[in-house]
């Protein structure tokens, strides 16, 4: 048969957990926590499952969670979607980006997005006959600058994604960002996808910047977040996508036929949950922690720091200890000193070659430490 | 914004589920239990939790739970699946029905489907723009003449999607059938879904014939299988596709940017129920009896039943009671006899009414009992 996706391959993310399991190495390549998920929070869905929330939820999302999910916006952002016709619960934020580009995207219809970019956009985007536009930020900033950006603009372009805090960069799009983007898409009926899973891990007293916050952005806006990020579940599989009427009407006539509905306990579980804020308000303080202790860890090895400014990502560049592809340095790093980490040229289509490799830092002080140990050999 | 799929609305199980809940109707609409699940399999997964399932699970599937599918499809089948290479755990069936046709259709592909069908089928063969042709199956038998099947092929064929028993007429395929399908596709490369979600469901001492059974089929079949319909659980989102390794490559392309990863404590706890085929090889008579109780109740209704070979569902004509179309029968009934149903013509992309409704008997004994007795007024 012929393949609809013959470039892909297997994620790196599966690649190199895989690596990782098989070399017994400290896993800081796939993006994910390695200390408990709050146990009052699955007692939550323990006690869901015996209240019998075991059948289909409703298709949009379990009404109760719909609601907590605008309540939280609102706290957050002092900005209110409808639960009822512009929120949908989603099998985590992946199946959210999947789905609006499936909604949206015809063959031939464009979509600008900028690399180094996480790895699901590009191939839904083909995978539809959509064709990628690429914008290449450029390290160590990876800065954006938007007339660059207006000269990939077409008469067939039909999206933009964007990523803030970015995966795998640690980049933050700014308050002048966002009104560059407004004067540039003002006139024109482009519509985004602000892919927002980590909205909370941002560093230094920065505030997020959703485009929420911006009416002429919200209105033509799929803003994706993630729960298996907020919550320290990321296997539960568990998000939402915020958009207008217009947009989520769309969006669930695709998401109906893909998944149906969502995990029913714990959506029921989450939505109990999150009506307390104090059960996520405290993430942003938590991770800036860990970052602070792994950057401290860090400069005292070889490898040499990138900016981050938010996400649970840390990346290095090691152009000062090797010349070798970064894919190559990564599965030595793997397989001689113990530690697995992402090249970030997988962030790319074609494969760029920074000599950068991406550490998840979400996890235990411990598990840093010990990572740190070994780095420190490199 | 212009709708990629402009003749679809919000699936009938939803509007009916809605309907049925707004005016407090007996829902025998939506295929699911209204029993509790295993206790034991919902401790499991709160053990699952505790043990720390809670962060990605591998991409195509918990490593135990896939080795657990092959060894329950070995035990009912006989027939053996490389659980690396031919096993991919879904976020349930309807994803696996999207996923591999998203990983097999391009635009002007034609897949034939069976009418009466599923409502996922035809809307998202269009998605990816391939072309619908229908095969009309006529009650009560719902049969099939592959002679008139083989009429629907040229040379743009891609797919067939089989769905045995069948949703929502409980037809099955016989072993004819599978000896004319094979006839029809030799020497073509045309592919199969097989939609084997009832797998289990079957009755009068019939034997389920999975294509698994035919070599020649099972080398071009994506098998679909759920966990919601084998363990009383449609609102967990599991079930998983079976299919050769070079099928198996591309679904999980697109499984993995459309999910990424299904459910972790879920996957877990279900490995460890289904190692017991005790935990479901009593499925098929406790439908059978409830079958068999159903229709007992119904023949003293002025319904006229049709036959049930298989699945949850009995079909009945309501010719002799009225002359309404059918989606305007089953509103009255929710309304005025409060037992909710589905219009059999939801099922057919054309409008087509034949005086149908669909009852699903995955109930208690006692709800059906109460909604016999309300169906006994009409
Ligand atoms: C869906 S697996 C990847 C997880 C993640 O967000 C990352 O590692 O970038
Ligand atoms: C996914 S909702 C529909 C459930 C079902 O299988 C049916 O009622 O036909």
């Amino acid at each position: 048969i012929q393949s609809k996706l013959p470039g892909v391959s297997t994620t790196i993310f599966s690649v190199m957990s895989k690596l990782a399991a098989e070399y017994n190495a400290i896993n800081l390549s796939q993006g994910f926590p390695d200390y408990p998920s709050d146990p009052k929070l699955t007692e939550l869905v323990n006690k869901a499952m015996k209240d019998g929330f075991n059948q289909y939820a409703p298709m949009p999302g379990n009404v109760f969670l719909k609601e907590a999910i605008a309540e939280k916006v609102e706290n957050c952002y002092n900005v209110k979607y409808n639960p009822d016709t512009e929120i949908t619960v989603t099998a985590g934020g992946t199946q959210a980006i999947f789905t609006a580009l499936a909604s949206i995207i015809n063959p031939g219809d464009e979509v600008i997005i900028f690399e180094p970019a996480y790895d699901c956009y590009a191939p839904t985007i083909k995978l539809f006959g959509g064709l990628v536009k690429t914008y290449q930020l450029a390290p160590p900033d990876y800065g954006i600058d938007w007339d660059m950006v207006k000269k990939l603009f077409t008469s067939s372009t039909r999206m933009i994604i964007l990523n803030s805090p970015q995966n795998p960069t640690g980049s933050i799009l700014s308050e002048s960002d966002m009104k560059s983007l407004i004067k540039l898409i003002s006139g024109t009926d482009i519509l985004i996808i602000s892919d927002e899973v980590y909205e909370h891990l941002i560093y230094d007293e920065q505030k997020h910047k959703s485009v929420m916050l911006y009416p002429e952005l919200r209105e033509r806006s799929f803003i994706v977040a993630s729960f298996g990020k907020l919550l320290h579940a990321t296997g539960w599989k568990l998000g939402y996508c915020l958009a207008p009427e217009q947009l989520t009407k769309e969006f669930r006539k695709v998401h109906q036929f893909n998944v149906f509905s969502v995990n029913s306990p714990m959506q029921q579980a989450i939505a109990e949950y999150i009506k307390n804020p104090d059960n996520y308000t405290g993430i942003t303080n938590f991770f800036e922690t860990k970052r602070n202790y792994f950057r401290g860890l860090l400069a005292d090895t070889r490898f040499e720091l990138l900016p981050c400014k938010g996400s649970y990502f840390q990346c290095a560049s090691y152009a000062k200890i090797s010349d070798e592809k970064d894919v190559d340095f990564s599965i030595r790093l793997i397989k001689e000193f113990g530690v697995a980490t992402i090249p970030v040229s997988a962030f790319y289509q074609k494969a760029n070659d920074h000599k950068i490799i991406r550490f998840c830092f979400a996890k235990e002080h411990a598990t840093l430490a010990l990572a740190a140990d070994k780095l420190r050999n490199v």
